[in-house]
C-alpha cells in the first residue's frame, strides 16, 4: 500500500508513476523501470510506466503520479494505492495480427481504441499501431470499423434539431479561418452549427487559438449547449468536450512519426463528427504542393472515402476542393488571424478578398446540402447575409454568449522580410512561413506571427517587404528573424 | 542557459528532461510537455523528452535529468545547459519509407541505427522502427546491413588468438544452462572462449544472473581479457563491454509489443558476436511449440539465415537444434540453476542428464567447427575432458580469476506444488513455468525459482511434487502459488 503524490509533471497523455526503487513493493513485485504497474485506488484503475526514482526526492511508501496519471485515477494527496502486475493487454495480439498482413474487423478495433483511451497503452503500443495502420492502407471496413470505434469509446452529443450543420477544413493551409465566417452566415440563416475546433497542433494556430482573441472558448458542454440554443452556432475549442478522445492520442503519436494516412485521417475527422451530432457536414480541403493534400489524385481519393465512410453513419458530406498554393487572408498567428476575420466580417475595405470568397463557397455548400437554399443559389444566400450585415452581427452576439468579445492583442516586436531584388513571386511555401509565424512564438504567443504583404504573381521591388514578422518578445522576434534569412525559398522570386 | 541538476530517475534508454513550464526558456521557445528537445553541456549533446513541471519540484533555471540524460550528457550537479529545438530527424524518412513498402540500403539501416544509438530516436520512433521491420520480413540485403549497423555503432574486441570460439542460445527454454559446462570444456581442450552473457530479459533467470551466484560477472574489458588471457575462457556479464549498444535498446521495444522477427533477431544475435570477435560460433536453438522457435520449418529458415549472415562477415557458425519440448536440469532461477551446472561439472550422482548431454552436445559441435577434434569426435573429447574432471578444475578457476568462487544462496520459503491426481505427465508448459518462477522473485531474488521434480512421459502418484516453489519472502511465495493454483495445464497430466 502506498501513498498517492501529486509532483505536478505534465507527460501529455503518457502516464507515468514514480517509485523509489526500494521500495518494498518494487522489490517483492519485481517491478523494473520502464514496467507497466496497474495502480488502484478506491473503484479506479490505471495502468502507468514505472520510473523508478533514487535519492529522496519522494519518500519510501508514495507513489508519485505524474498529471495524467493523478487525472485518471482521480486520487487526492495521500490516498491510498494498490500497485500490482497489469494483465497481458490481449488486443496486443490484434495489432500483431495487423503487423502480420491481417485485416482487423470491429471487434479488434474497438478494443484496441478502447484500451488506448483506457490509458493501457504506452507510447511503445501506440506507435506499434499506428505504423501496422501505415503499412498497407486501410480497407474501407477497417475505415468504417476504426471511425466507429474511435465514436464509442467518447461522449457523443444530441442536438434538438432536425439539421446539425459542420465544417472541417483539413489542415496545411496557414491563415485558412473561413470558420468563425461561416459559422456566423450559416448562424444567421437559422441553421444549427454547433462548431468545435481545434487548438494549433503543428500549425501557428488552430481555430480555437484564434477565436479565443476573440472570445472565450473553453466552454463546457452545459455553456456550450446554452449559446447554440441561443444563437445557433458557437465557435469553441473542442477538447473540453472529449469527443473522440482515442483522436488526440493517436494524433499525438503521428505527429511524432510525421506519419499521416488517409484511413487515419478520415476515421479522425468523421469521428469527431459524428461524435458531435453532425447530420450535414461540409469539408474544405486544400491542394497544393505544401498542403496537406498535395494531389488533385489524392483529393479524390480521399474525397470519395469520406464520403462513404460519413454516409454509413447517416452524416452527409460534401468536399469542396481549393486552392492550396498560398495562404488564405494576410495573418499567420491568432490575433492577425482574427483581424483578417473582423475585416471580412466588418465589410472592411481592405479585407482579404480570398478569405471572403472561400467563406462564402464553404457556407454555399453547406447551406444548399443541408436544404437551406436551392441547388446552385448557396453562395448568393451566403454572400447576401455576409454584406448586409447579419453575418457579423450574429457573430458578435456568439461572442457575448460565449462570454463576452474582447480586441485581439497588438503584438510589440515587428521587423519586415524585404525582397532582396525586383522580382515577381512564383511560390509560397507554406510549410516554411508556418515554421517562421512559430518561431516567432505563434501560438502561445497570441499576438506572434507574420503578416503577408504579397501573394503568388504580385511583382516586387527591391527592398519591398513580403511579410512583417511580430513577435511579443524581442529574442523569439530575432530567433524567427534567423531563421528567415537562413531558409532559402520561402518566398520563390524570378528575376523580372 | 539552466543549471543541471540530478533527479535520480531512471526511465532505462528513454532520455528525459523535466524542466518548469514557466521556465523562460520554456516560454521563449515554445516547448510543450513531451517535445522532443536538444540539450548541450560542453561539447555534448543530446536529445530528450520534456516533461514540464508545476510546483515547486524544482527550480526556476533547472534542467533536472533522468538518470539517462545524466549519463550521456555527462554533466555535474550545476552544470551549465543550454536548450534548443532539434533539427529534424531525418532518418525517420527511411523508417517511413520502410512503411511504405521499401527496402533499406545500407546507408539508411546505418543512419537510423546510428541515432537510435544516439538517443536521438524516442520510444515512439523505435517503436515505428521495429514495426516496420515486421510487416514485411526484412531481405538478405537488409539483415546484412542492419547486422553491420549494429556492430558499427559499438565496441569492436579483438583477441590474440587465431581462433575465438563462442556460442549462443536461442531461448526460451528454462533452465537452459549449458553456457558455464560448455566454456570449462572448450576452454580446458586450449580454445579461447571471452564468453559474454545477458541478464534475464523475460526469463528468471538470464546466464549473467546464474553465473553471478557462482563468481562476479560484471567486469570491465580490461579485467576480462587478463582472466581470458590466463585461462582461455570467461563467463561474464556483456552489459559492461557495451557490445552492440542498439541491440539493447531495440530489445526492449521488441519486449514490449511481443513482437520477434527472424531479420531482427538474426542482426541482434550476430552483431553482438561479430562484436565480441569471435570466428566460430555455435547456436543452440530448442524448438518446440512453447519454445522460442517452434516448429522445425521456421528452425530450418532460421538458420540458414543465421549462418548465410554470419558467413558475409567471416563468421563461421553451425546451428544444434534440440528438443525444446521441456525445461533442461531442474532449477530454473539464478541459484537453482547453478546448482544444476555444479552437479554436471562435479559428476554428482544425481546431475541433469539432459544438462550433460545437451552441453556436450554442443560442446562437441564447436570443437569440431573450430578444427579441435576431426569430424564426428567432438563430443567424446568433451565428454573426456568433462569425466576426468579437467572442466570442473578448469571452472573452478575461471570463478576465481573473475573475483572469486562462491557459493549459491539457499531459499528461505518453499512449497510444492502436488499433483492433483494419479496420472502421466504428457506436457509441460515452459511459458508458464517461467511465469512461475518470476512471480516467486527470480531474477532479482537469486534463491527464488523453482525445482522440477518430473519429466514428460513420468508417471505421479496423487499428492507427488511436481515441482517446488521457492522464494525469498513470504509475499512473494503466496503470489507464485496463487498464480500456480488458478494456472491451468503448467503440466498436462493425463489419467492414467
Amino acid at each position: 500500500m502506498l501513498n498517492a503524490r501529486r509532483l505536478g509533471i505534465d507527460t501529455q497523455s503518457e502516464v507515468v508513476v514514480f517509485m523509489r526503487r526500494d521500495c518494498p513493493v518494487c522489490r517483492s513485485e519485481g517491478f523494473a523501470a520502464h514496467s507497466r504497474i496497474l495502480l488502484r485506488a478506491g473503484n479506479r484503475h490505471i495502468i502507468a510506466t514505472l520510473f523508478q526514482v533514487t535519492g529522496d526526492l519522494i519518500g519510501d511508501c508514495e507513489a508519485a503520479l505524474s498529471e495524467s496519471a493523478w487525472e485518471r485515477l482521480g486520487v487526492e494527496e495521500g490516498d491510498a494505492i494498490t500497485v500490482e502486475h497489469p494483465d497481458p493487454l490481449d488486443s496486443l495480439g490484434y495489432v500483431r495480427s495487423r503487423i502480420y498482413g491481417n485485416t482487423l474487423n470491429e471487434n479488434a478495433l474497438h478494443t484496441i481504441v478502447r484500451d488506448i483511451v483506457e490509458g493501457k497503452y504506452s507510447d511503445i503500443h501506440i506507435s506499434a499501431f499506428v505504423t501496422a495502420c501505415a503499412t498497407r492502407p486501410l480497407e474501407r471496413s477497417e475505415e468504417l470499423a476504426l471511425t466507429r470505434a474511435m465514436v464509442d469509446v467518447g461522449e457523443r452529443l444530441s442536438w434538438n434539431a432536425p439539421v446539425v450543420a459542420d465544417k472541417h477544413s483539413i489542415g496545411g493551409l496557414p491563415g485558412n479561418r473561413t470558420t468563425p465566417i461561416l459559422v456566423s452566415i450559416v448562424s444567421a440563416l437559422g441553421l444549427t452549427i454547433p462548431k468545435t475546433s481545434s487548438r494549433a497542433i503543428t500549425s501557428p494556430a488552430g481555430t480555437a487559438d484564434m477565436m479565443e482573441t476573440l472570445a472565450p472558448v473553453e466552454l463546457d458542454l452545459k455553456t456550450m449547449r446554452r449559446v447554440v440554443e441561443q444563437e445557433g452556432g458557437c465557435v469553441v475549442w473542442g477538447g473540453a468536450i472529449k469527443l473522440s478522445p482515442a483522436d488526440d492520442i493517436i494524433i499525438r503519436i503521428e505527429r511524432a512519426l510525421d506519419l499521416d494516412t488517409e484511413g487515419q485521417l478520415i476515421a479522425s475527422v468523421l469521428s469527431k463528427k459524428i461524435a458531435a451530432g453532425a447530420t450535414h457536414l461540409v469539408i474544405d480541403m486544400p491542394v497544393g504542393p505544401t498542403a496537406k493534400v498535395r494531389d488533385a489524385d489524392t483529393a479524390e481519393r480521399l474525397s470519395a472515402g469520406l464520403v462513404a465512410v460519413a454516409g454509413a453513419f447517416g452524416l452527409k458530406t460534401f468536399v469542396v476542393p481549393g486552392s492550396g498554393l498560398q495562404p488564405i487572408g494576410r495573418g499567420m498567428g491568432p490575433a492577425l488571424e482574427a483581424q483578417d476575420v473582423l475585416k471580412v466580417l466588418k465589410r472592411a475595405p481592405d479585407a482579404p478578398a480570398d478569405l471572403r470568397d472561400r467563406s462564402i463557397a464553404l457556407s454555399g455548400a453547406l447551406i444548399e446540402l443541408a436544404g437551406a437554399a436551392p441547388a446552385g443559389r448557396g453562395e448568393a444566400a451566403a454572400a447576401q447575409v455576409l454584406d448586409d450585415g447579419r453575418a457579423w452581427a450574429k457573430f458578435q452576439r456568439i461572442c457575448e454568449a460565449q462570454g463576452g468579445m474582447r480586441e485581439p492583442p497588438v503584438s510589440q516586436h515587428r521587423q519586415p522580410l524585404l525582397a532582396e531584388r525586383r522580382a515577381k513571386v512564383l511560390g509560397i511555401d507554406n510549410r516554411k512561413l508556418a515554421k517562421l509565424a512559430k518561431l516567432a512564438g505563434a501560438p502561445e504567443s497570441k499576438a506572434a506571427g507574420l503578416e503577408l504583404h504579397v501573394g503568388l504573381g504580385d511583382s516586387v521591388e527591391k527592398g519591398q517587404p513580403l511579410c512583417t514578422v511580430h513577435a511579443e518578445f524581442a529574442g523569439e522576434l530575432a530567433y524567427a528573424m534567423n531563421y528567415a534569412h537562413g531558409a532559402s525559398d520561402i518566398f520563390v522570386l524570378h528575376d523580372i
